[in-house]
């Protein structure tokens, strides 16, 4: 497979068939989301889709760069989606991950910025928002390696033994082999994040394991890989190694990647905060958050 | 010839002859810049290259994006090529051309709000700054016909209308062919900017013959369209027609796009404040500037 | 009178009489919007509120800066307000005056920014879009002299030669006397923008006698002057030339400004945007714009 | 003592004595800078300035917001009196406390943001860079209470726990009393942050006792509160209680606060980042984090 996607679903699809061992994948469409669940049962699923046992839901909806209502088909699907694979109580610590200066690479702290944190929301201050049960949240974003000097792993770690939340959901950018699934496409699953995924390169994996806690992880894609690119339109076996040194540090994204990112940011937030705060309607949940 | 790219010095390359009539083409390389000089001198040249007859300089510098110091050999050799495309004396009116929402097409609005505008500095606010002869610049980003309703070219002759300026310099993010040049090239010409350049799609000519005034258009290549990177990588023929919908809205950037912007833009301005005001030092421009 | 206000309405105020020769005022209050039209009528009201003859009405509603929802009671005042203030028909320019990098005085360009432009939605563009008759709208921030070394009314005058729009409307963030006007409190005018107000020093007057087209002007007070403050609070006469330097260059805002700019910029583009457009519905129009 | 202030400096000139037992002052004045070193020696001291035991230098230098070089004599005496308070040798966790969306309060994350962070670079990464011997920082910004439902005390315990520095340094926005300050003035102490500190409200001590390595507090006042402007210039005493709502809610900023917070986030990042690497020179250190 020499082609680069963070999406299991592409990678079902470019294994072409309908059944892989291991996998079960389950579709079904409305006209406003495409929804695909794909379950990765044993280690032959897993080496088949070079990819954890584990859930993962894909959600597609219409182009977020489009104008279009907010709180449409698409948002409660989404939520829906989003509201089935998270525990149904306790405490969270939603923590994204990325590069808020790299603009396809900020979907994580973007979205994190708009997460209704409540953590310390208790007491006489609970009173005061007339809100009975609020599931506690604690928002974060972890930055980068580059410019912390810390792992997103670390800084997760380091919060979750302060926060002690009951579950961690991870947000970032992801990379696509298509360029139609850009700015369409919202991934959740619950094997938290592994080496080489997302736009930047986070090299410790971050899930149950490493961080004592389960990890939802919730993406979408936002670049291609030039070399993807390359394969896929001229339909050649294009190798890496052999593209020249800048083209590796290409990326393909939309012309409208700001105004991408801006509308998957705040969908993709209202929907967690939604999933998390059942109580709250989304339009509450709006004006409570921006 | 069926790609993209507004560097008068990729069209040479991809013709591939020494001698192309009607275009004169001279180089010159230091370790710290290369400078080629194309002038189209008559209607061949022009329907050789697809350009309007003119001059051309590419100064080619070190990458935009990587870490280092800026008052060195590639600024002073871009500092001394625009000093000698533009006009000796008189007032300018810089334009900055292009969305600033749009991280690779933000260039012209980024320059235009670093250049150093003295037009309002006369009588005893000049005396306070100390300088005896400051050149009256105007400076000013145009807005994209999309969030304003009207044209770069309107807004031009609208502000030279009032500011009678007795040249206009427009700064603008430009398209290349090849991604080694991304972040690494300055073009500059004195034929102004002609329909379909640059990365948004400025549809009314801004040259003298529009404007009423000598136009001098600085540009530095930010994207390569998707279509010419297949096209260049996998060596055959791909119709841009054929590409699906979704992939002829695709741009292909240098993954650190914010930062090579960043920088671009503040070593462009920098080199046009020092090119239109001969007194005042690069270091203490950088002071009156930052 | 020795304080500092844009508000005619805090002038009249001052004047603490209910009758002012030359000036009327009407109250209309409901919950979410308090209205006052005064209306200066001769050279003797002009005079004693130091504003030109002409209309002033106010709209005082709840606190930008609160979490609420958008499109309310308050919105709906505002945007009659705004309707019932500009030309019926015709087209028209949109101005944000103030510097964007101040957050106080940044209420202009904000605004300007999420202004719906149509003056380029002509021909197949408009069909395309379904609606049927959109009133012709361009929209500009002009920018201020120290970084553009342009007048705003240069700038409005150039831009309204080459645009020629029936009327003008210009946005601007003003100076209150009172700290519980800052953030709830919207005027518009149709005398257009005299010297000395503002955050900023626009020093030229932008009316129909300097722009050639009658000229709406939509305020928000943003800040109150030092010298005011201390002088409200302290019920004493302060003198401002008895305050130091330092103190002179000294600005009140709440600890929220610059949430409170946010939504006041969205709250009054959104208002203008519908009162212009009379044919969209507000939900639709956000949509339009955000 | 019913005035605000964050400095020891003031709370030394509020009671105008020469000797304040438990307490020891030393000024030294050069042209660019006068520094001022407050020892708190015992109890008596603490409760006469409302401070805890420690160290506070204060360093007064050129106003931010002019114009000016950078590299300067302010620079170096700062810079000096940060390596003077900080330990010489060990692993630091450089930490911006505040909120980013609130102009004055935004000094500490814009100051982490340009913290040269070296954790990371070791092996092979550090010999590429040509160092020998980079002290291990770590560079973080806390967020605040409200956005992320954490503390910023237990974000630093959190980290600290992870990362296991041998100190911390704190950087945030100050309160002073005198609008002469603002802009012009940094107060570093050994003593950690205490509650009611700065501009927001941070609750929980951050000190070597709360999280188990020493903690230096650098820091900027960059407001005046409204009811201590009240004070100091109409020269009555306003109580905070008889002051409206509204009016608690205000802060005194200089005009220019964008631009002020920007150069002093870089001045003082800059000299954090040179006295924590003594082999790098400022204008090495300037190519590396700008």
């Amino acid at each position: 497979m020499d082609f680069r996607t963070d999406l299991a679903l592409e990678r079902c699809e470019f294994l072409g068939k309908k059944n892989i061992e291991g996998v079960r994948m389950e579709t079904t469409s409305s006209e406003n989301a495409k929804i695909t669940r794909i379950s990765i049962e044993n280690s032959k699923g897993a080496d088949a889709l070079g990819k954890p046992v584990g859930n993962y839901t894909t959600v597609e909806v219409k182009p977020f760069a489009g104008r279009s209502f907010f709180i449409d088909e698409s948002f409660v699907a989404l939520k829906k989606e989003i509201a089935a694979i998270i525990p149904e109580k306790g405490s969270v610590l939603v923590a994204g991950l990325g590069n808020l200066k790299i603009t396809p690479d900020s979907l994580g702290p973007k979205c994190a910025s708009m997460i209704f944190a409540t953590r310390h929301i208790t007491g006489e201050l609970l009173k005061v928002t007339g809100f009975s049960n609020l599931r506690s949240v604690t928002a974060f974003s972890t930055g980068v390696l580059g410019e912390t000097g810390a792992e997103s792993a670390e800084v997760i770690k380091g919060l979750a033994n302060v926060v002690k939340p009951d579950f961690i959901i991870t947000v970032d950018a992801l990379a696509a082999r298509s360029t139609e699934r850009l700015g369409t496409t919202v991934q959740m699953c619950n094997t938290g994040i592994v080496p080489g995924s997302g736009v930047g390169n986070s090299r410790q994996m971050i899930n149950e394991k490493t961080v004592g806690v389960p990890v939802i992880s919730i993406g979408i894609p936002t670049v291609v890989d030039a070399a993807t690119l390359i394969y896929d339109y001229a339909g050649i076996d294009v190798e890496r190694k052999e593209l020249p040194e800048k083209a590796k540090a290409m990326m393909v994204t939309p012309r409208e990647v700001d105004l991408m990112i801006e509308r998957a940011a705040k969908l993709t937030s209202l929907a967690i905060n939604c999933a998390l705060q059942s109580e709250i309607s989304p339009e509450d949940m709006l004006a409570l958050t921006s």
